[in-house]
């Protein structure tokens, strides 16, 4: 903490008024905009430079003031801007380049998968929406409609999807009429509405969000099954293997599934400071309900009249923000090198000992090499901002790897590299660096894998008994606990825990990994047998 | 066509009642789903099979009933399902792969240019929207209001984005402070609305449809002049290199051009059979009316406060349907290479002369060449059609090639080819097969622009007298007229055609490349001086 005080100390933060064009004063911020408040720690400028510096730091500690850290982290990390219409945000192109990382990883594998990508409409029809009675009832009070184009009274209110069930089943009947239809494997990426009143939190809790929607039908149960577990293993492999973030795969609760659904399988990620679980990706068997109500029967190979399986899963922009949170430090963005839109940024050094030109020179001879390898270089030879300034500036935005360069690194054929995710310096000889900086990356890649597992596995306990359990629940961990698998004993955990200004805690999943339940195991809520293991956890 | 008929009349038809589920009785079909009235011709099956063969195939002729035409086309070649809300489409793989293909295409080329992608909300708040009076009296009969979620009526209705010049420019005022901040090109992909009440169509028009947007912001009108013709350019690519649609660059009239912009360039394409043009992309230079509506300004180098110049620029899934306008024929769609999800089809020919296991490896060896050669391949050996009947399904979804192989061809190494946009059938060696195919398939795809080319140029004709205009219109041309270019001439001419059924013709734009147009040369129309030549045509 201290060295980054001391580097905040260190750059000059000088508010540069010159640089600030005179519009007139801008809508007032709404509730959720805590971050505009803020302002950098500012200091005066050393009057050195005609143009002065100044800079958005992080002000909020990451222990100290979570959700003021977090939103300073992706506003002044330049992921997010604040909208005037609640609850919904901007993606500016630092963390859209993100999405299209996951997007891309995804893609790609479900693709080998078989599975198509296509486009089903926004609206919804209230008849189709209405057609599983769980799954609106799940969604109701969250949907969007449109009443109105132009000045005209639509005739019927429209719904804006908050999810696609409804929107591509009726016409999953249609398409499917004999065995040969099947699997149907249809994938699309859009974005969705849901009108929630919790706080929204940008990525995490959204009116409006990005996803994928994975929506399959099967002959079998059996083949339903095994894609609901391959697509939770690809959503465990975006968060592990590209976002560094560990995740627990598990089922969820009778009380937490799917509306309308038959089971449900979940990613499960763990934010240390705040002690909460939060859903990572959800993959659904919906079993038969919707089949059922949409009518969606097909003819086996002996022509008789079956109701497919049918699977869907999903995958949000949330991804973004569990890696920011899990990852993010008091200097800002940590990001793991597969996500990150720059990997390495090169700032050059400037010296009297050495013609700015010829340095810059060889910044880029370093940069092209970099990218012929693959590697995806930023080069910041701006002169109106000192090499301390552009330090902190790359850090907040969280690029894994910073090449420093001055006289002595090209006189010697190396360069500084400084390390984001651990500040670790080493130098790098010129010859090779591509194989070299790829080699750091993935080493950098790892390594925040490892760290953010060992943070995450320290803050899981077992917990027997209900004092067991509320006393790792307010030290916030998430909790093993023998359950009894009772729906009406969730809710009453849930009633039990929430009179705490932390709230409710739920179950997050049954993980798939058990711990040993010796007969005679009890619950540890309802003293009845217990029938698993769960995960419990106070979550976003 | 005499082969057509033939080769519907040898597959076989017959409606496979086995295939068909009897699940309930569907939705009514709304208005505009003429596509599902029509069944395919149906003739008896041969009975020589157990399991019989059915197909929708294309009945209506695109020189006798286009709109018909059209509509069996994009259905039955499963580029489009219908849906319950009206006017807005599915969009199913078939085609969102083209659209994917388009995408990847554009996305490439405009990260080329610095452009970078972001996400803005799909709601805009009714103060944003209605700032840039011009634009919003553009737009405003189009919009489609929500105004509750789940059972409560929201404080204001919210906007459902037509277009995003009003929910970006109030952020743009507050990213741009310094010519430094400048340019800014920001783009993104996403879904719009716009209520409209025209007869919809697929693809070309629908009240919710898919494009890119791009919105960029430079410190001098030259610049963003530079980048309206750097973009347009960009979409004739997209339509002659990937769609090998041929268009017309040129700029739209005042009449025609974009709500609150400056001036909109375009790019025009034309339906020969309804004797229609077509707008393809628009690049619009928005000049300064928006910056000053939102309060864009920025410092110049010599501190002076100076408003930005804008652009934006939109490409829509229109395109899909241009091209399958342009290209299709009586048996369906006829795809581009560049664009087809499925390049190369291989179908093998049963014989009593050779294994089908012997026969499917070889086919299996020649999917993998191409493949490894890069060639998008499907591989068709269901065994309850015949091939005849796969001739035709695979020639109604557009695929540019289709590759047979029976034992003879085992035996000869080499295999038989089949275009399909001009039926051409030639032997090809399977020696080097990857490189002779896709040598093929850039055949293929500049021969189908020269082809469309030669007929949009027959169609494009001079008139200098109303007369001239009158008959050209009447017989389905396009017409170039000496124009005074003033807006209550083109409102005039618009009042007198459209008492005829066709409807109103209108300027589609004063293309770039300019006739000759000598001195003393009069307006076809008014009589008065001309100050340029106009591309008038009716529209889409």
């Amino acid at each position: 903490m201290d060295e980054v005080e001391a580097k905040v100390a260190e750059v000059e933060l000088a508010a540069d008024a010159g640089e600030k064009a005179p519009v007139a004063k801008k809508e007032k911020p709404k509730k959720e905009k805590p971050a505009k408040k803020e302002k950098a720690p500012q200091a005066a400028g050393d009057g050195k430079k005609e143009v002065k510096e100044t800079q958005l730091g992080i002000s909020a500690k990451k222990d100290d003031n979570f959700s003021l850290w977090y939103s300073q982290v992706v506003t002044h990390g330049e992921m997010i801007e604040y909208y005037d219409v609640s609850g919904c945000y901007i993606l500016r192109p630092w963390s859209y380049a993100m999405w299209e990382s996951i997007k891309d990883f995804f893609d790609a594998e479900i693709k080998k998968l078989g599975v198509k990508n296509a486009y089903f409409p926004l609206f919804v029809s209230e008849k189709a929406l209405i057609k599983e009675k769980d799954h609106v009832e799940g969604f109701a009070p969250e949907v969007a409609w449109v009443t109105r184009s132009g000045n005209s009274e639509l005739e019927e209110p429209i719904a804006v999807r908050p999810t696609s069930e409804t929107v591509m089943y009726p016409i999953f009947s249609k398409w499917i009429r004999s065995h040969r239809d099947l699997p149907l494997k249809l994938n699309q990426w859009c974005n969705v509405v849901r009108w929630e009143f919790k706080d929204p939190t940008p990525f995490i809790r959204s009116r409006e969000f990005l996803w994928q929607e994975g929506h399959t039908a099967f002959a079998t149960k059996p083949e339903a099954d095994e894609e609901v577990l391959a697509i939770l293993e690809l959503y465990r492999r975006v968060y592990e293997e590209v976002l560094a973030v560990p995740v627990i795969k598990g089922i969820k609760s009778e009380l937490e599934k799917f509306a309308g659904g038959l089971y449900t399988t979940t990613v499960e990620a763990f934010i240390r400071n705040t002690g909460r679980g939060i859903q990572g990706a959800t993959s659904h068997c919906l079993g038969q309900n919707f089949a059922k109500m949409f009518e969606i029967y097909f003819l086996n190979d002996n022509r008789e009249r079956k109701m497919v399986w049918q699977n869907s899963w999903g995958l949000t922009t949330r991804t973004i923000g569990v890696m920011v949170m899990v990852h993010g430090d008091d200097k800002g963005l940590v990001l793991p090198p597969r996500v990150a839109p720059v990997q390495v940024v090169i700032i050059h050094i400037p010296s009297k000992d050495i013609e700015t030109n010829v340095l810059i020179e060889s910044c880029k001879e370093i940069a092209k090499e970099l990218r012929d390898a693959g590697v995806r270089v930023e080069e910041d030879y701006r002169d109106n901002y000192k090499p301390g300034w552009k330090f902190s500036n790359w850090e907040m935005k969280g690029v894994p790897l910073r090449i420093e360069i001055g006289p002595k690194d090209v006189a010697s054929k190396q360069v500084k590299v400084v390390r984001r995710d651990d500040g670790g310096k080493d130098f790098i000889s010129v010859e090779n660096i591509g194989d070299s900086i790829k080699n750091l990356l993935d080493v950098v890649q790892k390594s925040m894998l490892e760290k953010a597992t060992r943070e995450r596995d320290s803050c899981i306990v077992q917990a027997r008994s209900w004092d067991e359990f509320m006393a790792a629940l307010n030290n916030k961990k998430l909790v093993m606990a023998p359950w009894c698998d009772e729906k009406e004993v969730e809710e009453q955990v849930k009633e039990r825990t929430k009179a705490d200004l932390s709230g409710a805690a739920k179950t997050l999943c049954m993980p798939f990994e058990q711990p040993e339940l010796p007969e005679g195991t009890v619950c540890f809520s309802s003293g009845k047998p217990a029938k698993k293991w769960a995960l419990w956890g106070r979550s976003y």
